[in-house]
């Protein structure tokens, strides 16, 4: 099969590097395009891009002329890597180009018509893009991926949805790397913790509503979350401590039983990037640890530990999932091969 | 004012050094004995005890000979910094010969003729220690402070005691220096948290029912807590968040109002090392944080920050302490404190 | 004796905030008037100001009006945390028009008629002020104080010039609040180092020589440094290994006695933050570390430790000091002490 | 080909762990008995060890049933991860039993009849095996593989043993993991670095002349070292930075073509874990740093950058290399890869 041509937008940032990164040996798309602010312009990869990931830079992006933001240049399918400040306009400019854009970035998320997909959970949502294209008219489309601890709670909340979700309490303890580059300043953060990320809380709590919601999202679950949102210095890894109260009666076991079972489209369609299994319930009294764990199913997989009786909730627990991967340039290729595999609209 | 003179048991180990460190400059209190298991016994403090604190170890204790733990030997005043795996037996003989034993250990806080002791919250569990005395024959008496999280938390949690308190949801987040020395090991905590502390979350939810309860704590507090008690790469300082349930209507001014003014007994009695304010309400989106916040009031305040409305319970907020100061040897000290202004027993 | 009103130039940045912060109850100079870029010009202190450091902002400077950085406004004397972006003209300003300002900017430190002052080492060097003040002009004058890593290096060096220093090979581990504020990404140190900081090896080769050079430093001293210099995740404190050749056929107990009786012009004069020792030779195998020993002295002194021979040069040895004090605002101040004491000419 | 069976002494240890999990996918290797303390006999290797690593235990080796340290039971190819207090018996017996013992511990690195092997530097040494054996009067042999920071230094210093290598004076910042489990105490390291590590400054100045001398390693290497050991919380990987002076008159282009050129038996031989290349020369400024560059050649390859003159010595550079892997388990790997290829003496 011929690779289906990608571009990422924001190719020189922190996160288009892990979108450059993630797809370099991806067996279904070849990164053909990169572009990035007019600064770039011009500019070889290697020499437009501080290269900070631990892996090499892929060679066969080295000598790629990095180009501007500019709609209709690129390839049809582009990854936004895109900053907040400018990504809301581009990636619409873009959609209405014609280009599927697969976006990381916050601006879109809650748009009513466009989905905020984690694809073991909500792939139904992609069927509001034919009222996204009528609406916005739009021959391209956008479809954005949840904000990184958004999404370790989501899948951690999934198989629990069998026992109606009520209420959950949350408290993260979030890595370094999700505050970007530069980020956190190292004065901030060694051998102390800042108890407050700004929007997060709002994030988790909104974001998982629309993911669990119905009619595409446009009804959001009627759950009900208390978030806490705490930076602390480790490198990857989102670790999440979960209270959580359902409206039946299950059993303990019937609790192990759902996460240990539980599987969405992407492992029933073998997806390239498809963690199996989504989630690893483990049983070690003190896992998951971000440093061990995170990178479990190449970054995509979330673990669960800790699972026991809440004694002021129903249940509770401890979450544990990679922020850059998972919870960013992973979730939006994940969706890519989503659409590719459901819709055959990439290729 | 002559000092009372006071002993240390287990004056060698890392709490013992935070007794003899805090007590140097004491104005009650003089340390003139310190003893430790046998094979320091007889050597000088300075050669038996491998010091680890940033502060110089006292001069006025380095020549004094360690001592073996022998009830009947050192002065009637004695701070136990004993491991749990001793401390039981040791600290009853202490009692029995008539020493009175301020420990800091584990071992005796649930018994219901011991007062877990948190001087602002529950100083009138002290009327238990003439039962105490009755019941077990001692002539001496043990007093005992909580765990170095549980503490932070009932200070936390006893301004809002007016609004009836239902339940709580608490994750910690918890120093390395709590786990003692040597504790936790390097290669586990570096760049990573392990979201798992044998025993505490127990303690966390059993300890704070009986300081919080009636009849000297002989009834617990109807209070249910749900902790999550993880360990973080922080150096000192246990930082916890919190989302309480209370019974009454109250308005968050009303919350604030009841943080900002609350005081105990040892704020009445301006005793020496009873910090002013015993919590300091923060207004800074992102404080408490435990690197620059631990030491308020010599270590020995609770800072409380983040304060807001909880979507599940009633008010959520963020609560810090230092854990080897108002979790230890500080709480400890304290307790002498007070006993010594209430009672006049310890001279 | 009435105090001497003093100025900060920067008072809003890190460096600024630590002049505040060490001058609030300093004996001999009050804070009267505090500067900072334009776009602070007219706020309150606390407003224009986001406070970091642990300790809290002085009551007494809260409410001062933040004014901007322009000669002739605030007091004779002044002190400089401004950025090298724009020390070199704004203190030449200041001087110009008669402030004395004691810079911690490392514009004018290589200048031949500005004095880099260490008050143990080179006190003589403010002999060089009268030539600066008719060569340029100036009626007032600027006395600068080396780079944070320097000054550790020259206060351990400066015991053993009475051997005849001949070559030094010396290896930083700097502490990341040594970079500022936000300084090094968090993301790049966090259980990682960065064996490289642009300027600093220049730094600690060039500065030293003039601090330990004849006639006010004009001529550099004819020792060869060669440094190598890491970032390493500490917070606070530089510690250096140092490798050093010296022409006397020297003893260890020389050396040892050389660096116990070691004492300079704030030892004699006893100047307020003068410490005392100016270092601290230990004997513990495994000191001087940065988290336990940065803050002796104050922050003023200097430990080394593990003196030993060494079987390329001479000696070897470890030596560690405070980067935020002894390397930054401390030492401006005790330049200001210094010429205070030694001139008069602040008052 | 069928695979050599090989088994771990120690293999429920760090180190051990390390050895099985780096042998789960060998090509030439296959792991068929574990021994390890008798406390351990008879259990499941996955009951047995308290798994640390974060590669999952491999599932072949989870229901071995591990075995006592008794020689002639296992395999004829042991590596022995034991610790120094039992290393040096339990491995002669092995060797004296037949058994060829690839050897991590230090006992018998200086013994001038074993060979203190690093294959790309001295695989000649391994000629001694033959007297060895005579010698001892074994029927099989130990080989051992060097300090942690030693091998590091010896492959950096290999490529300019043709420039005539005479002093160097070396600093290591090295990772927490080389210390062990449970190794250094949290508490001592985080916001810290401990400026000595105990034995560490004597095996890096004098196995280093071990390994690069003459007769197998009986005539040690004229070059005087002078090493300062420090702890930094880094997690693997430990760095160095090197001052080295030589006899040839060499420009730095040539020392540049040197480190870029090395190659030795291992890669002429093409076995199966050596590094290609062996060292890798960096052009960045701020490289190499051990989280980003540790893992280089599967663990197994040297990182050298900031190549430059020296102007006390001759040039200097700073090295890193992974301490578990190149350091430790992979090392012994190696070497009996190349003498399985050099002497076919392990099938």
């Amino acid at each position: 099969m011929k690779k289906i041509d990608v571009g990422v937008l924001g190719a020189t940032g922190m996160v288009g590097q892990q979108f450059v990164a993630r797809l370099e040996h991806h067996p279904w798309f070849h990164v053909s395009w990169l572009a990035a602010s007019e600064r770039s312009e011009g500019k070889r990869y290697d020499e437009a891009s501080a290269w900070r990931l631990a892996t090499p830079m892929p060679d066969a992006v080295r000598a790629l002329s990095v180009d501007a933001c500019i709609p209709g240049r690129g390839p049809k399918v582009v990854f936004s890597a895109l900053d907040a400040g400018v990504a809301g306009e581009v990636e619409e400019a873009f959609a209405r180009a014609g280009h599927i854009v697969l976006s990381n970035a916050r601006n879109h998320r809650m748009d009513p018509l466009i989905p905020l997909l984690v694809p073991e959970v909500n792939s139904d949502h992609l069927a509001v893009l034919a009222e996204q294209r009528r609406a916005k008219g739009w021959s391209g489309a956008i479809v954005t991926n949840p904000n990184c601890s958004t999404v370790v709670l989501v899948m951690a909340l999934a198989p629990l949805q069998r026992f109606g979700l009520k209420t959950a309490v949350v408290t993260t303890m979030q890595a370094a790397s999700g505050a970007g580059y530069p980020g956190v300043p190292s004065y901030d953060i060694l051998g102390n913790l800042v108890p407050f990320i700004g929007g997060e809380e709002e994030k988790i709590e909104t974001e998982t509503l629309k993911i669990l919601g119905s009619d595409a999202g446009r009804t959001p679950h009627a759950l009900v979350i208390s978030s806490h949102a705490n930076r602390v210095p480790v490198i990857d890894g989102h670790t999440m401590t979960v209270s959580v109260q359902v409206e039946a009666k299950a059993a303990l076991g019937d609790v192990r039983e759902a996460f240990r079972t539980f599987a969405g489209r992407p492992q029933e369609l073998k997806l390239p990037t498809a963690p199996i299994p989504a989630i690893l319930l483990r049983d070690e009294p003190n896992r998951p640890q971000p440093r061990l764990d995170a990178d479990l199913g190449g970054g995509m997989a979330v673990s669960v530990g800790r699972l026991r009786p809440c004694p002021v909730l129903s249940f509770r627990f401890v979450a544990l999932g990679h922020n850059t991967v998972r919870g960013a340039a992973g979730a939006s290729i994940l969706n890519a091969e989503l659409m590719q595999a459901e819709l055959q609209c990439l290729s």
